[in-house]
Order: structure tokens, then C-alpha cells, then sequence
């Protein structure tokens, strides 16, 4: 198995979209370790856009982190079932709670609020969804593609110590709120990797994970 | 539910992101039907990339074909599971059978060939997908957001008379075989969208799709 190729053909395609991808952008991942050159390999060959190479940024705590929370296993939560969906060779639990019954009260009892106190605690339901995580001991990696506010959450149970997060992919995408809410998980000790501004999104955030999963199952 | 957003917040949300793109893509839009300019705003709001403006194709007889097999509830294909996973708001059925054992069995089957023409059956599993979806009386719109192999398959059998397609939603994305495959959907007579050269990708089909999809409840 190389970059979700499953036949010999798939793998010869891969493989040559991977030279591509090299000869596209070796000048700017020239000093990245192989770990990292991987990842922003793979996210250039998921969304063929080599503009990707300029915007990730990675925290120096990062790899060693995600790659520990891997090899043990740990769970890895995702905003929205389309991540999750994504990620199909890890030999560990992927999550998403954005449709479970329990999140969708979590909002409609936010949804209720009425004083100004209590609608600054109004949620989208990715964002949610992750405060369910939380509140059921959640421990492991969350992969964040789409929701800026769901990493928001994230960062905000993770300081007030009721999240234990490992590591966060946080490549949410978009014009409203993305690229503050990634600039805001970039500012704390929590090991990331991130995309600066608006892109971002589902490709990324899959490309991100399944490149540390690949490390992993070939070190095995 | 306006652009997937679930909450008023997510509404909010949502609502100031299409104005951003609005804006920034309004003299690209400007001759286009409604229909499709809100396929083109949904796919910079899902993507960040206004690029995506400028690589948009979509033959004259997609909009009223795609339109007709929705309403009608006719199935949607898709080549992989994420594209699927993306897809929530459709009354009909959403398939994807790239894990059918199935469709494992046409790729294992055609890995046996040995003679030079039976080599040229050799297929990848996004593309026994599509075999086998043909193979069982598949009708309605086929949506590939990844491989371009799964797009080449449609295309042949349609040709061949054995896949009863209404319309492409063809997005593959890649620096192999991609923008080929979509210049191949764009010289047939099927009803089509694409986006020239090599981007594309899952959050761009599901975009297509959903801003049908909506098109369509809002009008019930």
C-alpha cells in the first residue's frame, strides 16, 4: 500500500504523480526532515497544488508527538465524517461525533441560552461535537478539515485541561475564522501542523494523517 | 440548512463566507446561470481557492440533466467513500462500492491476464467500481472527485451502451491522468462539469453536488 494505491496500477500512478510532485517543489522542502517532506509531498499530491508547499507550517514538537500517539494507538478525532472517511489504514479508533445525539443537545441546549453569559456558550455542532469528545475522556490526536470553530474548542478545553489532545492537524478552511483559528493554535504548546490562511480542508487533513500512518505501518 | 451549516451560528457563518467569495469572484460569475454560479461560489467557499473560478467547465446540457435526475431521486455514484461521506442531504440513494468484495474480485481477476490484451483490461479499484456498478443496472449521476481511471471506465461504458448515466460531476484530481480524463468527458456528449487541469478534488465534488442538492429542497 503507497499513498492509497491498492492495485499495481494505482501504485504506478501514485508513484509517478510523486516524481511530479518532487520535481514541483524540492526546492521548498529541501530542509525538512523526512517526516515533514512526506507530509507536504502528500498534501501537494491530494489537491494538486503546489501552493500548499508554501503554506504548512509545522511545530518542532510535532512529529515526535503525533508519531507516538500512533504507534500506541490513541484514538484520532475528526471534525466531520468526511476525514474520518479519509482515513482507512489506521489500526486504531477514528472518530467523529458531529452526528451522534448527544452533540446535536449539547447545541440545542446552547441554542436555548438567554442571557449574554450564556449565548457566548452558543456552538456550531463540530464545535460540539469536539466538547463531547471531552466530556467522554476523549485521549489521542484531533484532525481538524474543516471547522475552524471545532479547533477553537479544541484549544480552549485543551488549556482549561479538560482535553487530553496529543497532537492537532488544524487545517480548517475558509474565509471566516480559519485562518485566526489557526494562527491561535500556532501561539500554544499543543504539537501542530497547520496551514497558513484560508486553504485548507479535507484533502489536507487526510494527506496530514494517513502520510504519519504510512510512516508508521512501514517501520512495522 | 444553508452550505451544510446545521446552527445558526454555522448559518451566520456561512452566510458572510459567500459574500467574502462573492466578492471576489463576482466578474467571473457574471454570466452565468444561477445554477451555476452558486456551483462556482460553493466550490471557492469549500476550497478557499478562488482559482477554482477560473477552471470551472460545464457543458450546456448539464444543469437541466443533473437537475431532472435529482429530482427524480435517481442514485449518485461516487468513486471513493469521501465524496459519499459528503454528501447528507440527498433524498436518494448515495453509493460507492470501491470496498464491494465485488469489486476486489474484477481487480484480482483482471491481475491474472497474462496475454498482451488481456493486460489492457488491468484496472484499478476505483475503476472496477464503476464495472461493477454498470454490471448491476446502475442509473443516475456519477460524481468522481478522485480518480481519473474511475472517470475513463464511465466514459467507456457509457460509449459502449452499458452505463445508463445522466451526467458527470468529473473532478478527479492529480498530476497524472487527471486533466486528460477531463478533456476526454468534455469531447462526449455527456452531460458534464469539470475543472480544467489538474486540481480538483473531493471537497469539489461534494461541493457540485450539494449546491444541486440544495437547489433542488429549496425548491420542494
Amino acid at each position: 500500500m503507497f499513498m492509497g494505491a491498492s492495485t499495481k496500477q494505482g501504485h504506478e500512478i501514485a508513484t509517478k504523480s510523486r516524481e511530479i510532485v518532487q520535481s514541483l517543489i524540492k526546492d521548498k522542502v529541501k530542509n525538512l526532515s523526512s517526516q515533514e517532506k512526506d507530509i507536504v509531498e502528500r498534501i501537494v499530491h491530494s489537491t494538486a497544488d503546489p501552493e500548499y508547499a508554501d503554506l504548512i507550517a509545522i511545530s518542532s514538537n510535532f512529529i515526535k508527538a503525533i508519531l507516538k500517539s500512533l504507534k500506541a494507538k490513541e484514538d484520532i478525532l475528526t471534525d466531520i465524517n468526511m476525514v474520518k472517511s479519509g482515513i482507512t489504514q489506521y489500526d486504531g479508533n477514528v472518530e467523529c461525533f458531529i452526528k451522534n445525539k448527544e452533540t446535536i443537545a449539547i447545541t440545542k441546549e446552547a441554542t436555548k441560552a438567554t442571557t449574554t453569559k450564556e449565548k457566548e456558550k452558543k456552538i456550531t455542532r463540530a464545535a460540539a461535537a469536539i466538547q463531547y469528545a471531552a466530556d467522554n475522556d476523549f485521549e489521542g490526536i484531533i484532525a481538524i478539515g474543516n471547522a475552524p470553530t471545532a479547533l477553537y474548542k479544541a484549544i480552549e478545553l485543551k488549556e482549561k485541561g479538560e482535553l487530553n489532545v496529543k497532537a492537532i492537524v488544524g487545517v480548517p478552511v475558509g474565509f471566516v475564522g480559519a485562518a485566526n483559528s489557526k494562527e491561535a493554535l500556532q501561539k500554544t504548546d499543543i504539537p501542530n501542523i497547520i496551514t497558513k490562511g484560508p486553504k485548507g480542508g479535507t484533502p489536507v487533513a487526510v494527506a496530514i494523517v494517513n502520510s504519519l500512518i504510512q510512516t508508521i505501518n512501514n517501520k512495522d
